[in-house]
């Protein structure tokens, strides 16, 4: 690897030796060199950017039945078409091509299988009443995707190129946008680095691709609270690391916590990190406490993105800006840790728990396994029959009419495709 | 996703909801439940294990010449076979094959190119003067695979099987071991998740190959120190991760520290962790310092595995052990932070600084840039013009002496294919 590294280094400044004793000096360079990938290659030639108008469409002749929407399993099922695009760090990205969803041919030796080099984004599409196809909020994970390609040191591409690229291939395939409200079509962009080179390196080539699966409600005969197991033993995400970016690597660590907590019958891990015991994340998706907090306030709180170590929801800013929006109870992001949290739950404070993402929306919690314990969290004290508080199913009804275009939400959210 | 989780749970306990007050209940289950894979499937039905007696191999018909062995980059030159077996929750691990190297045929929604489920080994195959063809340690290479498995919740294996199938493939492909001294053949055996599922849940369908690649010496004109960049702003492992473990997500996180490393000269990152700024690994290898400690002993010391940061890498155990046998200098596993290490340099003490792994076995250190200074590290005081200091120089003497068979090694460290 060190060989490889000298044809693309930017520049090398020769060090001379000091003596045994005089032996520490001060660096001349910043730590701070852009990384040149979106117009120019390492090897200083023009490449090509992500161009939407080079869209080629190859429609596939043998077109598969369209699913019973009954028998959908989340991510399972997909169209008949697929979106792609190869970059090669001479010539820069191919024109986008959308062909018939198949099997990749990828070396063995590609990087993504050898140093986890992949990151993506997971977005719907919704149809409303009226036969329209909406997109929610997809600017976000498009600017999203963006951060990601760039801490893994991937190619950059100009987000708006492939979100146009995204469009045509969900106009392509809009018999899978499922008519029922509550079904819609989930969109996976990709991006895996395919440099056929087992060295440690950043790619010299990859592939970009969006996939399409129609799903259905998480929840199909109404809401199901999980139990969840506080995982301190384990870690996720941590301080200098990729919490914050949607990349495939933060997804792997939780595999094994997560198989010993179904062992001991919950359904996902609540992440929680360091010796302070900070609360992050419920399995894949942001966590939301709902309570009366030490000063008396009805809150609602969720983990600050300050420390890096969550990643930046799309449902979770939007659960944020609706809560903010009402005005009712004070909406707050900042660091909370397990004591604090099982302080609340021994005093009867907290209201609700909850977790927000794509593919649920929101998912009520009714119970934190934590140490030798268990906190059992409210649900509707109401109507102990239903499977959520009532601040988690308005928050649900409210966003889920936005996407739906049936509820007037904030100015961009909804995007027609 | 959690509608699958439903069919693969063990056990569900139903929680009786407690009480808003009495919410505090003692959990009844241990945290601890065995992951049932390898010779039951979760479902409960016997399942096939890896058997090495079931190997067939298909002959490819179009043998690639060989390339010239000063051509060669570093994992980029594959042989005309491979290694490849499946294995499918239900049924078990299929019958190994020798088949030509090819392209995988793998859906884009394989959970490897979303999750990250992905575990290697970096090995090498070498031929002695007298023309027989050995590995160095292969056990522990196998031993290393089985735990980065278990950490990922993916198939289990019985190890000596898989190097049986290993072994048969280097013979299948044995005109590719190089003849030259210092050249050698690198066996890269790699397990992917393969289960089409966008869900973030472990697989149900994997793909296990080993794919070879002959390689040329490091520094095929003599040992080129490396100067590295002590990184802290960036984290490549953690207490609670999988940074003891050989998965391919310990190195997407590297890839864009590295490249701002390079722009500022330096070949490599120096990993540096925490408030304590622990010293852990250089780039994808583990890091020695020769020293006079501060009571005067002189000391070959590397970080302990204690914290699980680093990779327990086969080349590092092995220095270890030499050093030790010779018994002329005090080694030690601990824990060592970069002030005590630049107290060290400013005094003096620092006599050499190297790194051990499979690919370059033994790589000098020169220099190390921190904060805003650079610490000169000594090579061979004696010899300016020389690449490495003494030690690293005789470490790597003994070790490829070893491995090539020329020097008597510790019971059971080679082993003939």
């Amino acid at each position: 690897m060190l060989r490889r590294i000298g044809l693309r280094r930017v520049s090398v400044t020769a060090v001379a030796r000091s003596s045994f004793r005089d032996c520490i000096r001060t660096l001349p360079t910043s730590h701070s060199i852009p990384y040149l990938r979106s117009t120019y290659s390492r090897l200083g030639k023009p490449v090509s950017g992500l161009n939407a108008s080079k869209l080629s469409i190859s429609l596939t002749s043998t077109r598969k039945p369209l699913p019973k929407l009954e028998d959908l399993t989340f991510g399972t099922t997909f169209t008949d078409h697929m979106l792609v695009a190869r970059w090669d760090e001479g010539a820069g990205w191919s024109d986008p091509k959308i062909i018939a969803f198949e099997p990749l041919e990828i070396s063995p030796a590609a990087l993504v299988f050898h140093v986890g080099l992949e990151c993506f984004e997971g977005m719907k599409a919704y149809r409303t009443s009226s036969g329209k196809i909406l997109l929610f909020r997809p600017d976000q994970n498009m600017a999203r995707l963006r951060k990601s390609v760039d801490r893994l040191a991937m190619p950059a591409f100009d987000d708006t190129q492939l979100l146009e690229c995204i469009k045509k291939l969900v106009k392509v395939d809009e018999r899978w946008v499922p008519e029922r409200k509550g079904y819609s079509l989930y969109l996976r962009p990709t991006l895996i680095a395919t440099t056929p080179s087992l060295s440690v390196d950043p790619p010299s080539s990859a592939l970009l691709f969006c996939i399409l699966s129609p799903v259905g409600p998480y929840y199909p005969t109404g809401f199901s609270a999980v139990r969840v197991r506080a995982t301190f033993e384990y870690t996720r995400a941590f301080p200098g690391g990729t919490g914050e970016n949607k990349v495939g690597i933060n997804y792997a660590p939780g595999m094994m916590p997560q198989v010993r907590a179904e062992g001991e019958g919950f359904q996902q891990c609540l992440w929680v990190w360091g010796e302070e015991r900070v609360v992050t994340e419920v399995g894949a998706s942001n966590f939301f406490i709902f309570w009366t907090n030490e000063s008396g306030e009805k809150e609602l709180v969720t983990p600050s993105l300050d420390d890096g170590l969550i990643l930046p929801g799309v449902t979770r800013a939007s659960v944020l800006h609706l809560a903010q929006s009402w005005n009712e109870f004070k909406v707050t992001e900042r660091r909370v840790c397990m004591p604090e949290l099982v302080k609340a739950v021994e005093e009867g404070r907290v209201m609700e728990c909850f977790s927000t993402g794509t593919a649920a929306v929101i998912t009520p919690i009714k119970a934190i396994g934590y140490e030798s314990r268990e906190l059992a969290i409210p649900l509707d004290p109401s109507d102990p029959t239903q499977g959520a508080g009532p601040l988690a199913r308005r928050l649900f009804d409210e966003v889920v009419g936005i996407q739906y275009g049936e509820v007037g939400g904030p100015e961009g959210w909804v995007v027609e495709v």
